[in-house]
């Protein structure tokens, strides 16, 4: 069976942008369902698709069922949907953070539709080039879903429950925490009158380096070649900065032994 | 006075793609300094310029001497030049941790010409989008660096030499503590079997989002919105990484506080 229609359980971010990347693929979005009936149409009517806010008028027979909600709410959605729908549908969620096991009390064909990018309202997202994590505890369904994916994307990866808990631990690190390290240097910059554009290519290049090789190889600095002048000299600027010199610390006293791990 | 003839001492990294970028832009590369006379001949050469592996023979009128060397290297090489030049000629240091007042013993014209950037042997870098931070004890000949700064880069600043530590600093927290989070998030995705590849257009994201929003209100992830269900679960998963799971406490402890500082 090839996934040909679609219902969208959701109207937020993931539901608008996952919706229109798999509208121009040529896929029919029947519905989309949001409590709020306006976000729902807002939706719908752009994906050329009927908007509900009443599970009573789901569509029994789409091909596949995406609960794009927030983490919190999946497990409710799925619970009223059962009332709604044959337990035999394929039914996904588009969430990093959430094993499929939740949908193991209501349906039989469950999987995860996971695209591992951060989805800004304001910003336009080329989808073709956000990696698809797939999952289906039926092996035909994990396949549908995988073309499904090619569809959107250049990428697509079955990956596991667990592997996906990695993959957002992961994500944490990369992500969240380098924001974070941005936002150092940001403050640090800010108060010395300097423009923090002055480090925006150089951060571009630490990104590139990291295409072709792998981080550990890439590691320079005065941690990794033992300059303790110079940890000395930052420290002691960062007295003023306590949170940050707790950070340089830490780093620093790690990079030695990223070998080692 | 502009700036058209240049002596280079060096002929490392920084000597080639920073050589061959003002080449390119019109520069005369009188001559090329290296203990190494092999390594001289193979950058001079390719600057049509003269290699000299002795101090004796360089260059007493040229508008530039350039010192790109390994930052213990440049006393050194500045008490070396003072017996062969004058103490009026123009010398600049190519260095972000090394403040201009080295120079203040041997000579009365000194500056600084730091290219902003992570060069790589083997990668071609497009100078143009290398920020130059220049500096200068004389007004005019700051201004002269300004302008050689303008001929081969889109981005030339006046940063003096506490703002320069400053900068430097800020990119050991944004460049190699970065590189080190990425390095995190390669080591236990490859423990997963997971591709790292996947976190690639993330952390492409991540970078995207700060060239137009300051890092602060980009910040997301668990931390920020206090979600301590999946920090806990996440702290679990790490135990077997005690070096990430130390990392991972003391950011998610420092995020909820970035707006305080």
């Amino acid at each position: 069976m090839n996934i040909q229609s679609i219902v969208i359980i959701g109207a937020g971010n993931m539901a608008w942008h996952l919706g229109h990347a798999l509208k121009i693929a040529g896929l029919e979005i029947k519905q989309v369902f949001s409590r709020k009936l306006e976000k729902a149409i807002q939706l719908a009517d752009s994906l050329d698709g009927q908007a509900i806010n009443d599970l009573q008028s789901i569509d029994q027979h789409s091909d596949l069922y995406i609960i794009a909600v927030s983490d919190q709410a999946i497990a409710a959605v799925s619970q009223q949907l059962v009332l709604r729908l044959s337990p035999n549908v394929m039914i996904v969620h588009t969430s990093g953070a959430t094993p499929s096991t939740i949908f193991d009390a209501h349906f039989l064909r469950k999987g995860i539709f996971y695209p591992l990018q951060s989805l800004s309202k304001d910003k336009k997202t080329d989808f073709t080039k956000v990696p698809i994590c797939v999952h289906a505890n039926l092996q035909e369904d994990a396949e549908n879903l995988y073309q499904l994916g090619r569809r959107i994307s250049h990428q697509v990866a079955y990956i596991d429950d667990q592997q996906r808990a990695v993959l957002h631990i992961a994500a944490v690190f990369v992500n969240n925490f380098s924001n974070y390290l941005f936002h150092v240097g940001s403050e640090i910059t800010k108060d010395a009158n300097v423009p923090f554009e002055l480090l925006l290519p150089l951060i571009q290049e630490t990104v590139e380096k990291i295409k072709d090789q792998p981080p550990q190889k890439m590691q320079t600095g005065p941690a990794i070649r033992d300059d303790q002048n110079t940890i000395d000299r930052h420290l002691a600027f960062l007295e003023n900065y306590p949170s940050f010199a707790e950070v340089y610390q830490l780093i620093s006293r790690l990079i030695p032994n990223m070998n080692s791990k």
